[in-house]
């Protein structure tokens, strides 16, 4: 497909978008919620993350979720990835069978070192094993490049300091560079700016966006970037989500919003919103709360009744 | 103040925001409503429209609403504009004391007929005499262009088409001309589109864009049309509003909404947001229903607790 029409999405809800969630969701709810995701047409799903369990209690079952989610799913073109953050969570990940692994730099030294005790060259230092391990293993790996326009210590990112760490990790030769607003309180324009600069600087095809819709503007942002001319995007499906480490981040961009705007603006991107609707009640259910992206409301009432939707199953 | 960093707004929440509404407003609850707008620092408000009361009840008290208000306001830098839709309506607003006006013509022939039982030539042939009147009694007034992208009987509307009803209006000489998603279902990639080339057309100062949000994509298209150069646009308090006759049409872009991403993207509104946040508080209470921009579940928890907000006065 010719990829000026098609909009990629990482659909990371079982790993951004659970990590945050206050109450515990069980191996085989997780194991339901991929399938689904994968049933709606996603095929970059960001399962699980190798990481502290006293940290980060939801991704307790990592290991299991990973060989479980693998063992079900047989299509070469699906990819499910998991994040580590260190050599530990590398090996865990390994052994579980993972062959997609994400790792992450912040561009703020203060988040870094409240959130993971490394420095921001530390945290480089530790990326350029990673990925240099992942080569020699032949692991697929992406790097995050957090805080790339706001800190929740910080405050505003200057963009060339940005810039500066992405082509940092650029040149360790990732497989993908997931450029993220982690507390979501970036504006359109600032978006704009640095994805143009970016998709300048490499190309769109291993660039993407992490979007969070903290301040309702997740898909103002999105749409700054496609504008800009990124087409990877990270979605949470139902815009669950949240960084437990950031104050105030609450809310990942939800993958139905960027569908529904995606199709709108004339993208493909394989995913069948009517399927989609059924995981976000699915997973409504699971988190018991009131979740899902702001189109709901028109789509249920117009689009797609609620009544001509099939039952979950 | 230089242009290039003032969004400047026209509130339409008293007349777009309240004509659909199913309870009935009283007068006394409009004159409030204003002046708690005018307060938060809109200098430019739709109050009314001049229309038959039987089709939209809760306009039948514009006289008073109009005149009061006007009573009201010595402010000579603040806009207090009335619809009106034929000559009948022209006449009662000028007995009201009107000096600033809006009109309108459709784009969508169907909607036109189906609205006000003309043809859009008709139409346009009725702002003419509207406009020359106007002229003559030294009396401002705007031009909306509806159903500017799509109609909800004819669908999609080419950008040519609606290039060259504007450019008639145009031609007429008036004093603003405000180009509007009627049904809320235009889509960021055509709203820059038309924006850009009717503000190469026409310049930046006279043209405005009127969006709603029904589709979840209002502020995506307010930011896609300040990308493309505009810098008025239209607003409803709350995000109140609809059309009674265009069926699926719901909601206005909200005030807030609007005012927020503004001023995070660095431009000036002259809003006090804390303010309008009262004036979202008072219009719920009269409206009997929840209402407000997308904007404010995290500005009440992050930017201004609630607790820190003075009561509604």
């Amino acid at each position: 497909m010719d990829m000026e029409h098609r909009i990629r999405i990482c659909e990371v809800g079982p790993r951004d978008g659970l990590q945050n969630e206050p109450v515990p969701i069980s191996t085989a709810q997780k194991r339901l919620l991929i399938s689904g995701l994968i049933e709606a047409g996603l095929d970059n799903i960001e399962v699980t993350s190798f990481v502290n369990p006293k940290l980060v209690p939801q991704m307790a079952d990592s290991r299991q979720v990973m060989a479980r989610t693998l063992a079900k799913v047989h299509d070469p073109d699906i990819r499910l990835t998991a994040l580590v953050l260190n050599e530990r969570g590398y090996d865990y990940a390994l052994e579980s069978g993972a062959t997609s692994l994400a790792t992450l730099v912040m561009v703020s030294n203060t988040l870094s070192e409240r959130n993971s005790n490394m420095s921001r060259d530390e945290s480089l230092a530790l990326t350029r094993i990673l990925l240099r391990r992942a080569r020699e293993d032949g692991i697929w790996m992406r790097v995050y490049i957090g805080t790339a326009w706001t800190c929740p210590y910080e405050g505003d990112i200057p963009p060339n300091v940005t810039i500066g760490v992405a082509e940092a990790v650029w040149d360790m030769r990732p497989d993908e560079l997931a450029i993220a607003d982690t507390i979501g309180h970036a504006q359109p324009l600032e978006v704009g700016y640095l994805m143009k600069d970016l998709v300048t600087r490499f190309g769109r095809k291993k660039l993407a966006i992490h979007l969070h819709d903290t301040q309702a503007l997740g898909l103002v942002n999105a749409a700054a970037a496609i504008h800009a001319g990124v087409r990877l995007f990270d979605a949470s499906v139902g815009g669950l989500g949240g960084c437990p480490f950031a104050p105030g981040a609450a809310g990942n961009l939800a993958t139905e919003d960027l569908v529904f705007m995606a199709h709108k603006m004339g993208f493909e991107t394989g995913v069948d919103l009517a399927k989609l609707w059924k995981v976000v009640q699915l997973a409504k259910g699971f988190v018991n709360r009131p979740i899902g992206g702001r189109i709901w409301p028109w789509w249920e009432a117009h689009a797609r009744p609620a009544s001509e939707l099939p039952g979950i199953t």
